[in-house]
């Protein structure tokens, strides 16, 4: 279907790909014209019928959404910002330039214009920043059918109508009454005797994680936002906990292999971009690795007399690095879900190194018997790789385990402790144990 | 106010606990009952009023479900049992040792029992065996009205009413229509008239990751699954769609750090568990490490000759392995998020190699001045040391990003491919690389 329209738009079939393009979800609508090149998305964008149009947009890139602004006449700018939800319309100019800024703040009324600073002045990760304003609030005191009178008057430009807030004259939160609890309640009870109390709510400055997390966790639709006074300003709902539930993810992964975390696609990466991301940690952690350097260089004695040395070294070094990134990502994983917490840090040293032990002596033992049977080495070097094997898989675990939780401890953030900062640190450990059994047993 | 109720609850004061806990969100009660020592866990359960109790219970982890239900009395059995969601059931159930199944089925009614045992059949990782049977199932000539009498009368026990679904009388699904688009139609309007016809729906076997990335891409909160008759047989909803997206970006992290994935957290893992995730993985890779230390064994003159070489052999592999693992990571995640397809390969390559040549020839200039300044090594090993390293950052980042793209195109896991894999891989090329560039210009 996709890939039908996509062959009708190129071969400017219009109005064949026009008739397809009007039953299309927009989600899917938005995947066409990105694939589209540049200067043909704005002539596919005006096939589509009005309201599916503004969808549409709030569906793409910001990218591609620049490149439709620019395009649209100030009519066309009108219409779509007037369709689309407040929170889509905040996440579209966070990415904007000034000038497309100043020129959408001018076609849209007066109220939308308000909401939209306020929420560009909450911080990039927090709460504030990815919620909507456009909420159902009731009073305590209105029954059921007044609500119902409410939601139908309303609900229409609400992005979520099923779970309602009840405010006071102060807007202070009261409670929360779900559509599913008015609906199995008789029409005349009041708000205030089905309405839920024990409400969670996030602050407008909590980290959008915090707040994906909670939303997540008690399995809520829309989690509402307060301000430093306990009023409510706005919520968050589950498509945009969703949404950050994955950025994070990405911006952990690409932590954990050393890169400055990004939040674009990758396709829509410049080379110069991802140049940037990506050379600060691997210049930092070539720098690191000339002191690994340093320590063979000193041993440079030792090496000459015993050669057979230098071919173990990158075995004990990946091998240190492997079992180091398995526990780091491990915990880093746990602190992110929230499964570990200090206090568990006894618990989580004694099971790494119990773990540590067996995987290290399961690795000597299968690479002694290697070492006899196929290397045919001295059984004294044996000895040296294998003992040093079991020692660097316990220093490894050690400080992958306890690293994380340290610079979480600290305020630094535990994923840029990852692999690649872990490797370096417990390569430079691994080689100063093999030199220093080396020398003790082989007495060089 | 968590940390309150546990003090209380080891204190054994359980009158004050009760009173704490009769007002706490299912999910948070949940929590800290886990966090009670074994023994104390049925007690603290039946401090629960009864509803919550069964919320709480569906919160809780599979093992301490286990636990629970070894207590139970067949009489609390079926009060919890009757009050928990179908999928909630059918979780706990998959986790569970034969006898305590057959225990719970013996204890639900018929019709619940046939449902489980369908879903049970499922494949573990299938939109099958996530969904609930639970929804509102609507027919096409209904008004408004009386669907919503439908919703009152049987909503209480659906997991979501604000999807419901139109089937047709041999249960194909012929329309879905919203709870909002209900209450802003007139009271009379047939459902026909308001249904939305272009449905988006997975089939039972579909993976239960393309389930909830189609349910997050479309902002849906529920999606439909059918049979292979089209048939609709149950809905995935999105706290569910939620708890997979975050289980399969642990699974993904816990594979590119070289480690068998497990479903359970970290804190709840045994040591034997632990060790036999890991090890697997370590013991490959030791032995994949085993081909370098022959590569270097068989540059053994080389390296006699020019014992200065070792020295820089450690910087080499890490920064090799590091910029493998970086565009590795980027296009397993690409790959995971659907943003990367076959078709990007070409582009993909060309800029992979771009931000290797800019990544290489930076940190060649910067490694070039440290040893020409700080070590004061000879210019020609200079000369070696830096062409090595832009040409293994250039092998690497090609290596790093065809290899999973490869790998899923021959149906494996491009994951299992990420950063353990390809550094010994990388590692590998570049010291072959490394030891020919010096026997080149150091004529050795």
């Amino acid at each position: 279907m996709e890939e039908k329209v996509l062959g009708l738009l190129e071969a400017r079939r219009f109005s064949e790909a026009a008739a397809l393009l009007k039953d299309m979800n927009p989600a899917d609508a938005a995947q066409v014209l990105e694939l589209l090149p540049e200067p043909k998305m704005p002539v596919a964008f005006r096939l589509l019928p009005k309201e599916l149009a503004a969808d549409t947009f709030a569906y793409m890139s910001p990218e591609s959404q620049e490149i439709l602004v620019q395009g649209f006449s100030d009519r066309e700018l009108e219409e779509v910002m007037e369709q689309l939800f407040l929170d889509d319309t905040v996440d579209m100019l966070e990415e904007m330039p000034a000038n497309v800024i100043k020129r959408v703040l001018r076609h849209v009324d007066a109220g939308t214009r308000k909401m939209i600073n306020q929420v560009l002045n909450y911080p990039k990760d927090s709460a504030g920043s990815i919620m909507t304003m456009e909420y159902v609030d009731l009073k305590r005191s209105m029954t059921v059918e007044q609500a119902f009178e409410r939601i139908r008057r309303t609900g229409v430009e609400k992005e979520t109508v099923y779970t309602c807030y009840v405010t006071d004259s102060r807007r202070k939160l009261e409670g929360i009454v779900t559509v599913k609890d008015m609906l199995l309640a008789p029409k005349d009870r009041a708000i205030r005797d089905i309405m839920e109390t024990n409400i969670k709510f996030v602050s407008t400055h909590t980290d959008q994680e915090e707040a994906a997390r909670a939303l997540s966790k008690y399995d809520f639709l829309a989690l509402p936002v307060v301000d430093g006074e306990e009023r409510l300003v706005g919520i968050v709902t589950v498509d945009d906990a969703i949404d950050v539930i994955q950025e994070e993810a990405t911006e952990d992964m690409e932590k954990m292999a050393a890169m400055a975390p990004s939040d674009k696609p990758y396709m829509k990466t410049s080379v110069w971009d991802t140049w940037k991301k990506r050379v600060p940690w691997l210049l930092f952690l070539m720098i690191s690795a000339t002191f690994t350097s340093g320590i063979i260089n000193s041993f440079e004695d030792a090496l000459a007399a015993s050669v057979v040395l230098t071919g173990f070294i990158p075995m004990l070094m990946d091998t240190g690095g492997n079992s180091g990134s398995q526990s780091s990502i491990t915990i880093i994983r746990g602190l992110s879900l929230g499964e570990i917490r200090y206090g568990d840090v006894p618990r989580i040293l004694l099971k790494e190194s119990s773990v540590a032990l067996l995987c290290g002596s399961t690795l000597a033992a299968a690479n002694f018997v290697k070492l006899m049977l196929v290397d045919r080495v001295p059984l004294l070097v044996a000895g040296v790789v294998c003992a040093t094997l079991a020692v660097v898989v316990l220093v490894a675990n050690i400080v992958g385990s306890t690293l994380p939780i340290l610079a979480k401890r600290l305020g630094f953030d535990p994923t840029v402790m990852a692999s690649p900062l872990i490797t370096t640190i417990v390569d430079a450990v691994s080689l100063v144990i093999y030199f220093n059994v080396a020398k003790l047993m082989l007495g060089i």
